[in-house]
């Protein structure tokens, strides 16, 4: 019976992944500047061409992650974008270099048209710029990533002056939740690239990544401790809810700020603990994981009028001041499964795969474009289309096909563990 | 039979605004600090203490002028209210003085909490602090505004730099409809306050606000010459479309950012447009603006299907890239009902009275809040709330009882002409 089903939705899912991935690659390289256009139309027609550097660092990511992890992927064509998109970001990201920030966005070319005074577009630069190492060999992408994360835990543990925020009497003191997770896929990104087993083919040079850690002068064990510990402070009113923004001692904060909830956020979270859990065999940690990351977000996330999951709430109920806060958004779906499939994969509890075969429903039945191929990313509170694009400034190529990636290798694991069909 | 709708209308603008005013005199007031809450709930409760300068403001300009125009409320709780504002704002609204640059939001008690990279805190403080001036006749308010106004008109006409935004290469040059339409309202302002007619009252200090112009340096004709110049920058296409950004000399911009319309704001600029014309007995302009800034957008901008007009457009029928675009908003339907009875106080066609009962009807039976008193601010497509609080961040004391206030006043001109009913 799961064996049916396990293999019914890696069907589906294996499908999509290919029909997402032919998406990108037929309508998103700019062959004359290198990078990717994201800003694609239903059909893939380019309605701006402006480069979100966010979405430069994703894409290169998943290309090479699909080419080091997938065999149907691991083809020149993919391989060469991810190259082009890494010289775009290596020439163009940084606004003044030598100094470390990144454009949130340039033009086609590569002039940069605005800066964020945050720490995400270096982020998906190290994201991208390191797995590009990773797959290539090359050791000056693996550098540069190295290079820029240090000036990313500088900002986040010692001095943020460099962000360009002012240092206001009255701002609030606050950790967001969104900073020690981004930390934490970087660690789990700059570990794997340290690793043995490297995506890269045997024609890599020696010693890709190895000794970088120590080169640069993060204790990536250390730091992912802190990022957990940092994370679990968000965990509030006795493990029943995750708060977007708390004090840095983990206390509550007040007004719309203090009581905001991401729910796809917080099971975002929770699949990056779980697999860290996971990997040191922490069964507590999964546990708490699991009902606070996991059931918890999903549970007070889900729209019970018309399905989906909220985009933003209010842990008290107010209505969130964001305007899309009951929009069905692409992304939180994306990580709800693979929350859910990644919490069963641990445990295997019926309640999980009941509520992942909901998730993958409810997503595969509004999300995707059976024309066009890709998902739509934006739909309103009773499930209709908003938006009939693709890409936008923040909808590129990554949440999808990340989260079927990774769905097809826990479903092959899964059936493979079943064995054959009876 | 257009004397028994006006009447009808009358009456209703009249309770609105009542009902409108009430809700803010009882629950907005920071007794303890001065200033005014605007989070406030569907009943008018407290969900956040934050103060946002946009709000204060606007609150500040709104009470003054209902206190010098309306003998209703020419009441000292609402003048004491304003007072309040305006100290709030002299003390707390720059955030390092003597620099001019005004906070985005403050701590209830004043401390600045973020600041935005535009010139929007500062204009608003310039308009609530010159009214005070006329209402009260205090200089101090007065010169505050002048001051404020020429650091204003230095950041748009000589050097942006003050602003915080850094130059980037890739950065479009650009004229954002928003800058000349809100130094209009300023002028418009501060025309008024130098007025002989000035609001205040009869025991004012000789010589409120004269002289304040020559005395800053600003040639208020010239400037507001200059605005309607860059407005009308903005009409494109053959005058069928107004688009939000265009190149310092008026072409179009390429991408969402060049193709973006709102029709809310492209009406707003109408009825500014249509007052400065009347003034001058300008026909011509008057026929272009009704043309291409009232009855275009209301064209283009309203939802066919569901009624009610859209936040967001792509001129070229693209999805917007902005999430909430399709949403129903109150203030561009405040500023439809403006534009349209003013239009129509200068051209006397029946269709510009169709389109106002048409916008009035959709608005009177989707934003009100019988119970409480105020308007909800935010429906969704097919006109469902989707927000439950009257005020928020961007939604304060300003849009609805401004667009009453001016509607009643136009309504008892028109029946006054009439004469009385058959």
């Amino acid at each position: 019976m799961e064996t049916v089903r396990f293999g019914e939705v890696l069907d589906r899912v294996k499908k999509a992944l290919d029909s997402t991935m032919a998406f990108w690659i037929q309508h998103s390289h700019d062959e004359d500047h290198g990078g990717f256009f994201t800003c694609l139309g239903c059909d893939g027609t380019l309605y701006d061409d402006l480069k979100y550097i966010w979405l430069q660092g994703r894409q290169v990511w998943m290309y090479c992650r699909l080419y080091c992890e997938l065999p149907r992927f691991h083809k020149p064509e993919i391989i060469d974008a991810a190259l082009k998109g890494g010289d775009f970001i290596l020439k163009h990201a940084q606004v003044f270099p030598p100094e470390p920030k990144c454009a949130f966005v340039t033009t086609r070319d590569g002039r940069p048209g605005s800066v964020q005074r945050t720490l995400f577009s270096e982020a998906f630069v190290v994201m991208g710029l390191s797995e590009l190492g990773r797959a290539t060999g090359l050791l000056h992408y693996t550098k540069a990533a190295w290079k820029l994360m240090k000036h990313i835990v500088h900002w986040v543990r010692i001095d943020s002056s460099g962000l360009g925020k002012p240092a206001l009497s009255g701002s609030v003191r606050h950790s967001a939740m969104a900073v020690p997770m981004i930390l934490l896929c970087l660690i789990e990104q700059l570990e794997k690239s340290t690793n043995k087993d490297s995506g890269a083919p045997d024609t890599s040079t020696d010693g890709v990544g190895h000794g970088m850690e120590e080169d640069h002068g993060l204790d990536l064990r250390e730091l992912g401790q802190w990022c957990e510990d940092q994370i679990l402070l968000h965990v509030q009113r006795d493990g029943k809810a995750v708060l977007e923004h708390v004090s840095p001692e983990g206390a509550e904060l007040s007004g719309s700020f203090g009581r905001l909830q991401n729910p796809g956020h917080a099971m975002e979270a929770g699949w990056f603990l779980l697999l860290r859990a996971a990997q040191r065999g922490d069964s507590a940690m999964i546990h708490k994981t699991m009902s606070s990351f996991v059931l918890g977000p999903l549970e007070s996330g889900w729209d019970e009028k018309y399905g989906g999951l909220f985009y933003f709430l209010d842990v008290d109920g107010h209505s969130p001041t964001q305007l899309e806060w009951c929009m069905k958004l692409w992304w939180p779906h994306c990580e709800a499964l693979v929350a859910l499939l990644t919490a069963y994969m641990h445990e295997r509890k019926p309640e999980l795969l009941d509520r992942f075969f909901m998730v993958f429903d409810y997503t595969m039945s509004h999300f995707p474009d059976k024309k066009h191929g890709e998902w739509f990313g934006y739909l309103d509170r009773q499930g209709q289309q908003t938006h009939d694009f693709k890409g936008g400034p923040f909808k590129g190529c990554f949440h999808v096909p990340r989260a079927l990636y990774l769905c097809e290798t826990m479903l092959e694991q899964l059936l493979e563990e079943l064995g054959p069909s009876a």
